[in-house]
């Protein structure tokens, strides 16, 4: 491996370097810069990383991000708290908000259903899913989950639990996405694109 | 862009994102991680950056990274003191260590001339190696500058500057590397390596 002479230098690295998607010779490389750079600059840096720890929480509600107790869409008095979005992850949060097309609340799972690695019913936010059902007055559970063999038992598990107590229960549609070949996408998509089939009129007024 | 409903991740990922090479998608994937973490191993990495600022200083001989006033390199008594290697970066003192093929002391530039980027004769530390050609008992020079224009130019100050006062200048060679096709090498490279050839025998005894 790398020989540096340098033991602070080593040690950063090592650090750097466990960093997910970031391997030695990055971490090298940022290391390196970090020595360059302003320490008000590098200061900042770590500082804020600390804070990550320190002043970050789960929104007590949907299990999103939050600087405070409950957070600020959860908070929100424009949104409408009859209308949940279920994800796996917080990133999914911060895609589906940018898209400015969903106006609810959301409850953020932690993962999905996933024997093979180890995540079971326990280790998701599930239950507190279930609570939140029967304690707040919700009509629609959107489902947002990822299109894999996991994300589709953990559908089927939150469908089978919520069903009787909730209005409707929805997911997002699969199928080609704009801007995409018919050519390249796989039969399984395309194959449920066609069953989904929309009338033209509502399609193109939906877009 | 992103808009990500916490302050704090905000704060960090903006911050993350100035790391060169990384954007702000990493930058998020790297900070939801970081929060995800355990806060002994982000303390931890945060404080050995921190140290990068604190205890981490350039060697007053070669302008290495080190942890003390003159680096390891410098203070190694089995190192030969005569012969000083001329790079560009730490990281290419580091490269060039890795193969374990140079036994003399180092002198760190901190860059190559090139008024293109504003970067002079005295925005680097070439004063000192003239200083230090003076002033100790130096009889090679070896240049590992970049194959640049930017490069040749900073071997070609040097040579001019220093060739009376050392008995021998020279210079990495350049030719095709170890394992590469000559097909795909440039014409300048295998024309180089052409006009430098070497005699068999001390060739593959050098290897």
């Amino acid at each position: 491996m790398l020989e540096i002479y340098s033991k602070n230098l080593e040690n950063a690295v090592n650090e750097i370097a466990k960093l997910p998607g970031i391997g030695k010779r990055t971490a090298l490389r940022l290391a390196l810069h970090l020595i360059k750079a302003e320490s008000e600059d590098v200061f900042l840096l770590t500082e804020r990383i600390n804070k990550l720890k320190t002043d970050v929480c789960y929104c007590k509600k949907c299990y999103n991000i939050s600087d405070h107790e409950v957070c600020d869409i959860c908070l929100n008095p424009k949104r409408d708290p009859s209308l949940i979005c279920v994800v796996q992850d917080i990133r999914d949060v911060i895609a589906i908000e940018n898209t400015s097309q969903f106006h609810g609340l959301y409850h953020v799972l932690g993962g999905v259903i996933s024997p093979m690695d180890g995540i079971g019913i326990n280790q998701l936010k599930l239950n507190e899913l279930f609570q939140r059902i029967n304690t707040e007055n919700i009509k629609e559970i959107v489902l947002a989950l990822p299109a894999t063999v996991e994300g589709d038992t953990t559908n089927f598990y939150i469908y089978k639990n919520v069903k009787d107590k909730v209005e409707k229960v929805t997911t997002i549609a699969r199928g080609i996405g704009v801007g995409e070949e018919l050519e390249y996408a796989d039969e399984v998509t395309l194959g449920r694109s066609l069953l989904a089939r929309m009338d033209f009129d509502v399609a193109y007024q939906k877009k």
